[in-house]
């Protein structure tokens, strides 16, 4: 491989060298960026007052990305790889949406396309000092996964009975009007969420809530009894916290020592 | 037995064939569309447009349930076993409603008892990668039963005195007009659900629901602490996580490795 | 002592024997008639409909209730014993409003003194079978006093700090007024219970409001691990789950097999 | 160091005196008084009413801190380590107020800067009883800060995609307007808040809701299950619980049975 080459794909792609350092900052400071004018360009007021300076700032920001996307195919040995990993497909969804605006117009579903620039944000679990922490909550929640599907069955299962239950309890004519109506007021009421804007009004469905509240008091201990065992059991030693990547398949997660590759073989600092 | 019977047995009742499989799976379709069909039907813009669709949908379904019913009764050695089981009640229940609707009429009333059809839900437990786990739920959840209602019963004690003081407090003639009605607002809020329907006014009503507030907040920490230590207690491997079901006698629960119904001694691969 | 008044106070302190467990049982459905008695007379309607029969069933409790607490002081030794002690008050405090009210007058203070009758639920939490577990529970809350107190301070300390700030933020007029408003605001959000009776209205305000739920939602966390952490160390076994009453001084909490009182020495069974 | 000197810094700094302990305590009557008197002053009516009375408990209490401040200073070796130490900042901060609106005036904004007085209740976890706990706490969470950011990051993350995607379904117009308000929402939803103020209206946007919902009831296990491991690892004994502060160097933490401080060597009970 080229020495520009190498040396590109450790600033791109790792983060263990001061250069790879500042490219991670400075392309984190870009998405960060680009999350926020997304956010003020969704503000009538200021997309009116300020439309120049949103056009010129999302040419300069897509301009950015596109040089990355391309800096990012070139210097991997199988491209294939990046572009069809999870990281991969979010840089190009989160570059062509100003292309596909030049190109064909339509400014509504373009401002949709153009948030999933957002999904950009998921960068920033790979800074360092967090991946070790990061994966380690993942770990722990893939591990509580069938457990807490069963749980979050269980709610659902009791807000579909006891939301048709308000349903035939409140009537027609207010908020609980038809069951999908009374399932989603459930829902909100069992997760203690309570917004309020349907609220049962007859004493027995008064009642049926106050069982309903109860509940979802004396439940919300299940999910966390499951990750806490779960999580206890987790060991911080196993889990790597460095950011090589493999200059030929790209793939992470090396131990803190390893010279090659553990799925392809390819020297790691070669 | 006859071998169309104990086949019949096994397609019907366990899960570890690929028919059994298949029989199950399309068991909980059925039970999904009509559970979404009685949601639907209750939106009275969708049951106006839509009556003979739902109309039709609706006998499909009894012809369905009234075929597996059967099929139930007659593939099992001693049909009271499941006739009066748990879910052999829940099975003729959401069976008869369309029934009674046809001899009897009645919407109002018809349409409540189609709402039993939804309690059809709970077979999804049944499915085999989530018998260990929802098991373990409702072990350690019964486990913890003398605690829990211990627990709940101290917070409706609260919220009945808490309720009794906020009606003197905050007086007639608004959200807190008579004790049930104040109780039932301190359980929305000792819940931290707090639909804000009902809200104090008077400044010590005020003082007084921040107390309440922040000692639900503190007293969140029971439920789960003791579910926690009951949970961290249960072990995995003492758990049956297989469908086998007793040809004479239909109890379940065998160990992977049974032989024998543990109950009445009927051999299980007869 | 007199067999009579031995035999009275095994049956009305105790719950040992068949007697005993059926005067237990008796007093709790009184109390529970009561309590729910209170609650209907709060509501307008029921009370100028059905004054007579509540005037009635009104004197009929408190005959019962006065006719218990001579008894109750009659079959003890030391009846100081029992008047000082928290059930002895609360029993006076639950009998005597009636007799207020019949000398007195006074239509609305008597009903807040009479809702005092609601501190009898109490007497619920001597049933046996919950004695141990209710035990636990307050053994564990009582040695995390320190710990929870600690966390409910700086709770208060974080609200009375958000809530000036949100009050110098959101400013005058709207629903933070003044700073007591805000704190109360504060509370209610930091504890996700969230009525919506007020609601930040300026973006600097919702920001912060943000970080306060976020906060809010993070330290929920700390009561909880206090508790698991408590709640795991305690041991079933050293709680006596009996409902044994010293003749001569009242004391409870005796072991199972105790012959003796461990405060007075006087026999238990004599 | 002179007699008084030395005398009057164990009176002021520490609590382990009778006279200290009594200093403590009085001073924590008057910031609880300035606390209070800033609330008050802060409703319309109490402040017009009682503009009088407020000056002069205003003057009262700036000259009691300010009283304090110089005897802090000129008691302890090194002024400089006090003057710059968190409550240094904190006690100088809170007592100039009322000079600086005696000068120049600028009612609103000498408010806000009063109310700076607030942090002066952060004095209160200096109580001797409490300082083990608190700091068991505060090193619970300081040992788990990696792991609580990475979640509440995970939260931002979330808040922000559901926000942009709940903007997109609800549409312009309604609660939704723009995406930070939608990301607003989605916060106090998630926290399981919900103030109700803002509500989803379309069909699929509730979906969407009930999703975020039940996400947000779920992942509150996470925190919990954090802080509970950590908080079952802290050791109570190696944590020192006396109020012994250096006369040099005002380092406090000193082991119970220190005798030089472990930070300048100087004499503790010099």
């Amino acid at each position: 491989m080229q020495g520009w080459r190498y040396k590109l794909h450790e600033i791109i792609y790792e983060a263990d060298t001061p250069s790879g350092k500042f490219f991670d900052i400075a392309l984190l400071v870009v998405i960060f960026i680009s999350v926020v004018l997304v956010m003020l360009e969704s503000i009538t007021v200021l997309n009116v007052k300020y439309f120049w300076e949103f056009y010129i700032a999302e040419w300069a920001i897509t301009a950015i990305f596109t040089v990355e996307y391309i800096l990012r195919v070139l210097t991997i040995k199988q491209p294939k790889k990046y572009i069809f990993s999870f990281y991969g497909i979010v840089d190009l969804l989160s570059t062509i949406p100003s292309y596909i605006g030049f190109f064909f117009g339509g400014q509504n579903l373009l401002f949709a396309i153009r948030a999933l620039r957002l999904l950009r944000i998921f960068r920033i679990l790979k800074v360092t000092r967090y991946i070790g922490e990061s994966q380690k909550l993942i770990s722990a929640l893939r591990n509580s996964k069938a457990k807490i599907l069963v749980f979050l069955f269980a709610v659902v299962i009791i807000c579909v009975i006891a939301g048709t239950l308000m349903h035939l309890v409140e009537g027609k004519g207010g908020g609980f009007d038809n069951i999908p109506l009374s399932i989603y007021w459930c829902i909100v009421t069992l997760t203690t969420v309570g917004f309020g804007d349907i609220a049962p009004i007859t004493p027995l469905g008064r009642l049926i809530a106050s069982i309903i509240m109860i509940t979802g008091y004396g439940i919300i201990a299940v999910p966390t009894g499951i990750v806490s065992a779960e999580y206890s059991k987790r060991t911080a030693d196993a889990i790597p916290s460095n950011t090589q990547v493999c200059h030929n398949c790209n793939e992470t997660k090396h131990m803190n020592d390893a010279q090659h590759c553990h799925r392809c073989g390819h020297k790691l600092n070669d």
